[in-house]
């Protein structure tokens, strides 16, 4: 909890860093590109985990548990899935070591070596729709609306913690549909999901979009996805739902009987979000004080410190303080009380501070003398001293406040860093200058698309859902172009 | 559901084989050895997951997550841990594919070969160790109680469903203490959470016990387990914790500095449960009928299927069954209304019988009349008609005494088959015509040990905890023993 914190406007991407490491969210392990989570972040990751799983029940959802490996042969029967798809993948190639004759130490046994080399899932589509096979035959056994909770391997070369890693965790949806308009209608409805529990639960605005056929997942007939906007100007690709048509049914041959009688391939919807979005939570709430977290995924809300000095005070003042806990719990506020004796006030205050605490309550002896104590909030960083009395109500509000607070100032961050550009000039001068949304016109091509990206580092995030209608000329190329798309610099 | 089950008695294995694969548990997957857990089977493990990890947090641990790769040398720093551990592991020798320049399809690229092979983690204590070193300075950083829900890989040649497949899903917690007494106190404190969680939700009743060094996990220096005796007179070990102490950090330098200002090296424990316990539940307590759940475990403990001609029939018996659904969901109770209209009832009790739904509710115009249903229970396929007035006490009250007869039944069993063996020809006649656990003096000796698992397949389960101590003979060698051991044949 050193007081020399990188601030944002230094050095944005230490301050992450810096965040990820001192806030003990997660670290670097001896695994190049992978991560080790470290408790407390974890904890952040089980509160997503069990708001998203809520939400996918609610809405008809099943979860299910698919191998970790796939055959090398999968990968490739579906065509645009293998092209397009990095194919920077962890493989298994043999299955047993043996101790290495010339000392100690073991050796992978060169006779151990796997028929066909096994892939490290990087997402499951083909595995999963191998499976499939086996268990759709007719329209009574549709849809199918199955979810997995998993780790997947991707090796990428320049790694981040939390933003990209080698290993990651994330949930994986995977459905199937006996018409092409209830997949679509799936995957909006799981779009829908993600924009919500973004937006209630991150206090994290986002737009919602569907990607440009550059930027479609692999496989899909259409990528929808939500994008927010980062503190730095860059957008962030929070989580994406794909309509993937009948392909994978295709590629794996998974037919149905309808209700007609008829045989038909099965339509297919997958979606997904990552550890990716502790990146995100991180990056679109925490100040150069250190980590701020939404009341609604903070592993606690509220901590109590104490203040005494001797047994005698520290008795008086735990009893106190248990009381408090004990009261806001009814309340269905989560309370730690902080009663390390290891470690001094100060201590305390500066590490909950930095670990993004949303509410700190003081309590001394002067307080259980006059039955107030102090209470602070992170996000602003202010303090008043209350009556223990009001203390359930008034915290209870003050953890609505915070989550409504921090999602308003977001949302007017990311109104302030969105702009339109009309030329060619101005778009450069803003990405250059300003960073953050640029609505512009574009000529429809994957030409330019590929060549704006090349010149500026900018991508198309998304064509908008419900987006305004407007012709127009492509800042680009000067063609002529019948809506505006979000363009930005992007993680 | 065919009606030509196969017994129990007719063929054990088939029978635990076909409930896995027909009541939807799990099955086989095109990865050798690698399962697939569908829906159902999911539900249930995920109830079990979320009853033991309440049970971890409730004793003080915390989540958090480990790279599932382990670098090949790492898992020679423990010498007894890679001498004992078997090798057959996943290696990952290789981080990209490419495309097959011969034709379609992808090969590995053979220029993107890793410098030192990664091994898919078969349990984690090394990688674990390795970034505990960061973690523990001092005594202030102790305990430290940390659990991980994830999947492994051990490549087993012979696998089975849910018993031993190559990839499993399981926990394991890793803590490090300040002295040797709180890490054994810990390790027995979690074989209590254990026994607990296996005798309360699972129903299953469990003999706590110790391993000898034979049977000790490879780097332990005590192993405890929890064994459970199958309806075949097979044991089968449900759980260990294991007292490791200061082995690991002696591999991995782990030191850390008393409240005295000396250096230590840490001591360490390690426990876990697999989906392995999936197969002790099935096989517990289902019947030649199909799968037979515990009330606390069951995806659903109420199943109420409505019988109607006709939609007029329909909506009479939908609305009071809606209303019973509502009532019992009230007390806690969950409850499936099975309103699928593309099967019959019949179909439909058969199915619900055979995957095990606790209670089975009919309901039909008749029973609307008269304010009364049908209530089945699965554990003795006894019916009676109940009053609707009656029904959420008297279905709580019928989903305790399923529970609860569940174990009395298994305990009784196990109790039935269960011998003391004070010859070598009586214990060969016991294992060979009765099975079961058999308590039997042993000298003491892993020789004695090997010898009598090589002649009879049986095998040491534990030295059970609170053993009466009795002198007698070895059943074996014929050598002075202090007390008997627990023998079985095991899964």
């Amino acid at each position: 909890m050193s007081k020399e914190n990188v601030t944002r406007e230094e050095n944005y991407s230490q301050w992450y860093n810096d965040i990820v490491i001192k806030a003990d969210l997660a670290e670097t392990s001896a695994v190049r590109g992978c991560m080790v989570i470290k408790p407390y972040g974890y904890a952040i990751w089980e509160k997503i985990q069990r708001q998203l799983d809520d939400m996918f029940k609610e809405t008809g959802h099943v979860n299910a548990y698919f191998p970790l490996f796939i055959p090398k042969s999968f990968l490739s029967k579906e065509a645009a899935h293998i092209e397009g798809f990095a194919k920077e993948c962890a493989v298994v190639t043999h299955y047993r070591l043996k101790t290495d004759e010339s000392g100690k130490g073991v050796i992978v046994d060169p006779e151990a070596k796997l028929e066909e080399e096994l892939i490290i899932r990087p997402t499951s589509e083909t595995i999963i729709w191998n499976t499939y096979k086996g268990w759709i035959q007719s329209y009574r056994d549709l849809p199918l609306l199955v979810n997995q909770w998993a780790n997947v391997v991707r090796w990428e070369m320049r790694t981040r913690l939390f933003l990209r890693t080698a290993e990651f965790l994330w949930q994986e949806g995977h459905t199937a549909h006996a018409t092409s308009e209830e997949a679509i209608e799936e995957t909006l409805k799981m779009l829908n999901v993600y924009s919500e529990f973004a937006e209630e639960y991150m206090a994290m605005p986002v737009i919602k979009g569907v990607k440009t056929a550059n930027e479609r997942f692999a496989g899909a007939v259409d990528t929808y996805c939500i994008e927010a906007l980062m503190q730095d100007g860059k957008a962030l690709q929070a989580g994406t739902s794909h309509f993937l048509g009948q392909n994978f049914a295709k590629a794996f041959d998974v037919k149905f009987t309808g209700k007609d009688g008829k045989l038909d391939y099965v339509w297919a919807t997958s979606w997904g979000v990552s550890t990716r979005l502790m990146g995100a939570l991180i990056m679109m709430h925490s100040d150069d004080k250190g980590l701020v977290l939404p009341p609604k995924l903070a592993p606690f809300q509220v901590v109590i410190v104490p203040i005494y000095r001797g047994d005698e005070e520290l008795n008086l003042v735990s009893e106190f303080s248990l009381k408090i806990q004990k009261e806001l719990k009814r309340k269905g506020i989560s309370v730690k009380f902080d009663n390390r004796d290891t470690y001094k006030p100060g201590y305390k205050f500066a590490e909950h501070e930095y670990r993004g605490v949303p509410v700190r309550i003081a309590v001394g002896p002067r307080d259980v003398a006059n039955s107030t104590v102090e209470v602070a909030r992170r996000d602003t960083l202010e303090k008043e001293v209350l009556q223990v009395i009001d203390l359930p109500e008034k915290i209870s509000h003050l953890l609505e406040q915070i989550q409504k607070n921090l999602y308003d100032r977001a949302l007017e961050r990311r109104e302030q860093n969105t702009n339109q550009a009309d030329s060619w000039e101005e778009f450069c001068e803003l990405l250059d200058n300003k960073g953050g949304f640029i609505y512009a016109h574009w000529d429809g091509t994957s030409e330019t698309e590929e060549k704006i990206k090349e010149l500026t580092k900018a991508t198309i995030r998304c064509i908008p859902l419900n987006n305004k209608k407007e012709s127009g000329l492509c800042v680009y190329s000067g063609k002529p172009s019948a809506e505006r798309v979000l363009f930005a610099r992007a993680y």
